[in-house]
């Protein structure tokens, strides 16, 4: 059951799709005091929610705070990441479970039992705000009726479930045909080539360098002519240049956001200069949209938006504030608190709370300042490219990811898990944002596979595809100036070739689960306690995950660990994807055990009573039979398999025959 | 069997104490390639070594640089952290393993795996270098020698091993007053309260600030009756200010650092501009060693050396560059490029290499550039202070321990593990140091407790407690600006009290151990494998240690974990200290196995015929009875205990009669 309770006069933030009549607020299980929440735990509750954020599946023992944010280097002590996803789950997950989403765009505050170890507590930085509150049994119930609130989440084009390489930065089309050579020299599978910043000229939205990518047409006509997508990155911010008709357009027509006094808000991006286009403007966002048809029209047909926090490098006012600043500092005879304060003043130059306070949104014909609907552009950002998809080719599916995102945006696109770093910990992290993500409806989803910033390792990739092969978004990317990690570059390479290979043959069922979850409002990724919510060693279990209910995996994460210490939560058995052959393990019974899992092999647990079909596999998604399975199974009796099997490019996902049963 | 090697004209660190005959290099397991040394590894074999860095015990995987260097927020893909620990081990670990130590006061490169996953590569930055080689059955065999070659670990004083409260900052006397008064209401055992650098005098070394500890010498008085041993800090750099006599002195005899030109070379840190003392230069070791006697003489028996690597914040001349160049940054039309220039010429001001490379010691008689012996400065101010010791109060043990480190000043003091973060990895990574350090010759060490930088959580602290009381440091510390940590401020205060009490019921055992391993040149903490040498899945463990041979621990370092999977080599005895209680619990046979671990419980492992002898506990180390002790057990026949005991104060280490047999 929801319920929504309405405080002082909320900002519309078009997150939910369902009218529901207003309640008046009457304290229950949460407490109001101010604009904060209270609500007490029990020993051992389980917080679930919060979508892309830092630390556990179980929120607990942290602050987290709702304010989309560029982090890359992000640790434990991190509280804010590039999504804001204000959905947060209680209770005993089993009898009484409830669920809070807060829809504001504003900061909200989740102390979940930081400050006071056995109290959670939500704190909204304004009065006005709406919320949700849903009761149910479970946590699956909890979110099926949270997701059918916010309404159905973006689905992808069946090829975007391939593999992808991706690097800031290959900088001319001749390193793009050379990934792509490499990697059919070796026949590793591969479905796209993402293009970072380079592509663009002098980093204009919109616009190919043509120094350096001359024939970028024939670039994207041979590519596809190897069943290769190029994806192209899309920035948040439009470069002020005089003469560039993108910046043109949105100055003359005023879609750019405006500072106090009505002039266009400059800051500094990759392009250096630039403008926000407001895509928070019903007319800006149309307008911005129209803009993706320049590349759709030469034969494009997935993008990924970028810098939406949106991420500012600096503000002109800020930068001369520093100026005078250090002209200060230098005649001062400088101690070592100025010497801080300086060294403070430069490092807060970038995403600094003060230039959000300074610019302004034209929002459903009121003007908001930014730091009021921070959390929207990136979401607007990205509906204003949906919408404008929908308008063009209505028929198709086009694969749209974001950085930045807000609930709403998941009936838009996708997100990237942003930039994050070649470390182990954050391959862990990776696994425990899956079900967070798909509780706050983000299904298409995936980080950097083998770390966006740092130098990886060859071992850390390899581990990381291992997971990353059951992730809907399956992208190898890395940042200028750390070590290459496209997997032919590595000495192995063959395990490399195999692990992806695996990728191709789990299709039918990844993408039968992903469908299923974005057509039923369902879960993709389950943390155990799931579907074992009266186990309580199940919710303890942080880095092992259902896939939907057939299937449970349990990925290395350690460096140096040839296998694992797996939690069973009933009898499952061993299914061994190695070398393009697919072994039946042993049967592990109910409790811990360790298995075996050398770098190389891909390994699922199938519960008893369930089936798992497998493919043959492929060269790209095009290339694999999803009719030719083989039906893997473990038990006596045996649960027919829903199979969801469409065209993968077009919309008429709800026909009846896409859905067959499957049985041994 | 020890090989020594010399290669070009090295710099004697004085790290050795043995006098071994020179071999000429002939390739065998490693290979010279220029100053570069390679081992081809085998698949699984383990890296064991290099002290205090990051990652694994097992170092395999990653890219090691000795350089001693100041960086609390050190993460997965840091390379070098505040000590410069050059002994590095590989082999079978049972019949045929190697260590290699470079003895070298510069830069090396331990590339362990990185580059090449099956190749571990030891890179000297200079040509003047010697290379001791041991070989030996098993890794303990290799350990053992190489430590006799570096010779006895330091021996701290037995109240050291009691309980120490630390923060920077703690402002005033009263307010250490106040965390004792604390303390001792709610009787939570504590020794030692810490002083940051607030009690001196504008930061200057062996000042006292008489505005806010105007009865110094009361208090250090005071404090003795409670039982509490006050630790003050000492600072590797001396304010350059006109009548301060340290500085004075350190002029006039030409004690300090020189720059090119032959001046005082001038570098800001906490004191605002500051000289370095010459610590390499014997005069100037021992003028800076006899200034501790300021200490020593108003009671202090106890000191921490920090900044030594030495840190520098800013140099004048880099102040000058980065202000010019802030200029010609402000005329220019800064793009993007520029910007990223400008923010990074900010953010390497401290501890940059230039200055690195630009002062001078006069080191045996000669003069070194200081980037050439850096590694060296931490190790020859805590020399110096030892030295001091040995002078003034020959008899006594002073407690004494750094912050950066080199192999050689194990013998003159402990360590701790640097500024860390309030992080469960850093947790992870206290556990994983341990055994690390031992085998460099570091015994008295141990981390901050519940992390020096970053807002810790209550559990974070009692998790981290539960680790530390086996750490012969055992210290809560914690940096101005983050959230207060002492126990008492948390929500379940009585939890804290019994962990901390736990130290004292196994203090018989711990120092006992901790006493073997430095009159024996042994390890208090193993690894798994340095016992279980033959069973591969020991090897694997990362968690867990062995303390002694008698025991093993499994700490809890996951958050919201109630217990964990712990691997038994072979059939254990549960032993769980609870609210002051002893309670036997169930036997495990050999294999993985969940043991629930509550927070504010203390579990040992005890291995099939040993036994563990504890105390009754007391409030400090003074009022434990070392001679009342109940001896668990597990098993038919038990192995008599050698228990080491002595009066803790003194230094007839090697008396016999320190020496006994527990027996059941």
């Amino acid at each position: 059951m929801v319920k929504k309770y309405s405080f002082g006069n909320p900002i519309e933030t078009d997150a939910v799709v369902k009218d529901i009549a207003e309640t008046e607020w009457k304290d229950g299980i949460f407490r109001k005091e101010g604009n904060s929440f209270h609500y007490t735990l029990r020993p051992d509750e389980i917080i679930y929610g919060l979508g892309e954020n830092v630390r556990g599946m179980n929120k607990r023992g942290w602050r987290y705070v709702s304010e989309c944010a560029d982090n890359p280097n992000h640790c434990e002590h991190t509280n804010s990441l590039y999504g804001a996803h204000n959905f947060i789950m209680a209770g005993d997950g089993v009898q009484k479970t409830c669920g809070l989403f807060v829809d504001t765009p504003g900061r909200v505050t989740f102390d979940a039992g930081y400050t006071d170890i056995d109290e959670l507590c939500i704190t909204m930085e304004d009065g006005d705000y709406k919320l949700y509150l849903i009761e149910g049994a479970s946590y699956p119930d909890v979110v099926k009726e949270f997701r059918e609130l916010i309404g159905r989440s973006y689905i992808a084009p069946r090829w975007a479930f391939g593999y992808g390489q991706s690097r800031w930065s290959y900088n001319t089309a001749d390193e793009v045909r050379e990934v792509a050579a490499e990697y059919k020299k070796r026949n590793i599978p591969i479905d796209s080539i993402y293009l970072d910043i380079d592509y663009m000229e002098r980093y204009k939205d919109f616009t190919i360098n043509r120094d350096t990518f001359a024939d970028f047409e024939d670039l994207v006509k041979e590519m596809k002519e190897q069943k290769i997508h190029l994806v192209p990155i899309i920035d948040g911010g439009v470069k002020k240049e005089d003469g560039y008709d993108v910046y043109e357009e949105g100055k003359e027509k005023g879609y750019f956001c405006k500072d106090e006094d009505g002039e266009d808000f400059v800051i500094g991006v990759w392009p250096g200069k630039c403008c926000f286009p407001d895509m928070l403007n019903d007319e800006a966002r149309e307008w911005f949209g129209d803009k993706y048809r320049i590349l759709i029209d030469k034969g494009i047909d997935g993008f990924w938006n970028d810098m939406n926090e949106p991420a500012i490098f600096y503000s002109e006012k800020r930068l001369k504030k520093v100026f005078d600043k250090m002209e200060e500092y230098k005649t001062a005879n400088l101690d070592v608190n100025t010497f801080f304060e300086m060294t403070d003043l430069i490092g807060t130059i970038s995403n600094n709370p003060e230039d959000y306070a300074s610019f302004y949104h034209n929002y459903k014909g009121k003007r908001y300042r930014h730091d009021k609907v921070h959390n929207l552009f990136g979401y607007y950002m990205t509906r204003s490219a949906a919408e404008a998809f929908e308008r063009y080719v209505p028929e198709k599916r086009i694969l749209l990811f974001s950085r930045a995102s807000y609930i709403g945006m998941h009936r838009s696109g996708g997100i990237w898990q942003g930039d994050n770093m070649a470390w182990w910990s954050h391959l862990k992290m990776n696994v425990k944002m899956m079900p967070s993500l798909n509780m706050c409806g983000f299904l298409y989803t995936g980080a950097d596979v083998g770390g966006f910033g740092a130098d990886t390792t060859e071992d850390l990739v390899l581990r990381w595809l291992e997971f990353a092969v059951f992730t809907p978004l399956l992208r190898n990317h890395s940042a200028r100036g750390t070590r290459r990690q496209e997997v032919y570059r590595f000495s192995h390479v063959q395990d490399f070739a195999d692990v992806i290979g695996v990728r191709y043959q789990i299709l039918p069922y990844i993408y039968s689960e992903y469908m299923k979850a974005a057509l039923r409002n369902t879960m993709m990724f389950s943390p155990l306690s799931f579907i074992y919510g009266e186990d309580a060693l199940a919710g303890q279990v942080e880095d092992q995950l259902l896939i939907g209910e057939n299937i449970m995996i349990a990925p290395v994460c350690e460096q140096n660990a040839s296998g694992r210490v797996v939690y069973f939560p009933e009898r499952m058995k061993q299914l061994i994807f190695r070398k393009g052959t697919v072994a039946e393990g042993i049967v592990y019974e109910k409790g811990f055990a360790y298995v075996d899992m050398p770098m190389g092999s891909v390994n699922i647990f199938l519960r008893e009573g369930y089936l798992f079909p497998a493919a043959k596999g492929g060269k790209c998604v095009e290339d694999v039979d999803f009719e030719d399975l083989t039906l893997y199974s473990f038990g006596e009796e045996i649960k027919p398999y829903e199979y969801y099997l469409d065209d993968g490019e077009t919309k008429d996902f709800n026909i009846g025959s896409h859905v067959r049963m499957l049985s041994c």
